[in-house]
């Protein structure tokens, strides 16, 4: 098998961001590539029902607590942001739009970037002047950045993407299919490798 | 650190069965004890606005595929039964009934024995037939099980239980908590072990 795995991710989703961090690796070991979907939960809910875990309750309490826990189990950087949970609309269209002028690589490198400042660094991303910043690291030219994200077909594009993925299945993040074999959550990540290097389960 | 590990589990919950073949061999490799507490889900769902995994859009079918495909991951027998979910009150309740008269040893031989006629068997355990089935395969008198069920001090006793374990932020299935720190999930089995081991994470 040499298919490549689909990653999709929130911008705002902290186990989106833990799977962020290492599903390249675990793509690399077994001789696959990645492409990378930015998603927007919050369309995904509509169909499920889902509501952001902080929201909930019960549920979110122990959330903002596992997410420190599983971070410290796995060593991943991490910082639960001021702002959370928050719009990753404009991170999201971001990111397409780096991919159109510049690339996969570029976009995987922007990807990366955009969850450290947010879920490390604690800055809002949904704001134009953070998505600026972060361009700017990596050598792109913020304005246009955010003004190709505004565009009418880089909209459309994410509406187009986000509405294939839930077509597809996909309903939480971070969400990876391979071989037409879903796997939802970074605890699943086991199994994916398991699977990756067996052809089943 | 000696203290029992609180193990919450709905029997209608897939991953709660999963947890259930597990937890007494992951206590006593550190030593530890283990209180199980039969939980309705149903209740908790109530405070959370959750539902059945399967009667969610989306997640229903994805939970149906990964309850098979972890079985077969974790070498657990497991078997999708015909009626699923199904009310749990009366395993539960049957269960209490039995802790009472016939100590802890015998109350948790009968959980395993409810999850694998549910799990395994595939029966209905929603029925009296069922329970008084399982009750007679261990030695106790079926009928005064069905009986000491539906006793007004035992109906009491898991409105009790199940309000004291939401008021201790139990809201699914299984849920561990080992002095005083909540694990969620039959996913989270490697971050207990851990905590247990070290004290912390």
């Amino acid at each position: 098998m040499s298919g490549s795995i689909d990653f999709y991710f929130d911008f705002s989703s902290p186990y989106g961001y833990f799977a962020s961090t290492q599903i390249e690796a675990l793509a690399q070991r077994h001789g696959r590539t990645v492409i990378w979907h930015p998603m927007l939960l919050g369309v995904a809910f509509k169909t499920t029902g889902g509501a952001p875990l902080p929201m909930v309750p019960l549920k979110g309490p122990y959330s903002l607590h596992d997410f420190e826990r599983s971070a410290r189990f796995h060593g991943i950087a991490y910082r639960r942001p001021a702002q959370f949970p928050l719009s990753t609309q404009l991170a999201a269209r971001a990111m397409l739009w780096v991919r159109q002028t510049q690339g996969d690589a570029k976009a995987v490198e922007f990807a990366h970037a955009v969850y450290r400042k947010y879920f490390v660094d604690g800055a809002d991303i949904s704001q134009a002047d953070t998505i600026i910043g972060v361009s700017a690291a990596l050598g792109l030219d913020g304005a246009a950045v955010i003004e190709g994200a505004g565009s009418g077909s880089i909209k459309e594009a994410l509406r187009t993407d986000v509405d294939a993925a839930i077509a597809r299945g996909v309903f939480g993040s971070p969400f990876m299919i391979a071989d037409d074999e879903p796997f939802w959550g970074f605890d699943r990540f086991e199994q994916l490798d398991a699977f990756l290097k067996n052809g089943s389960i």
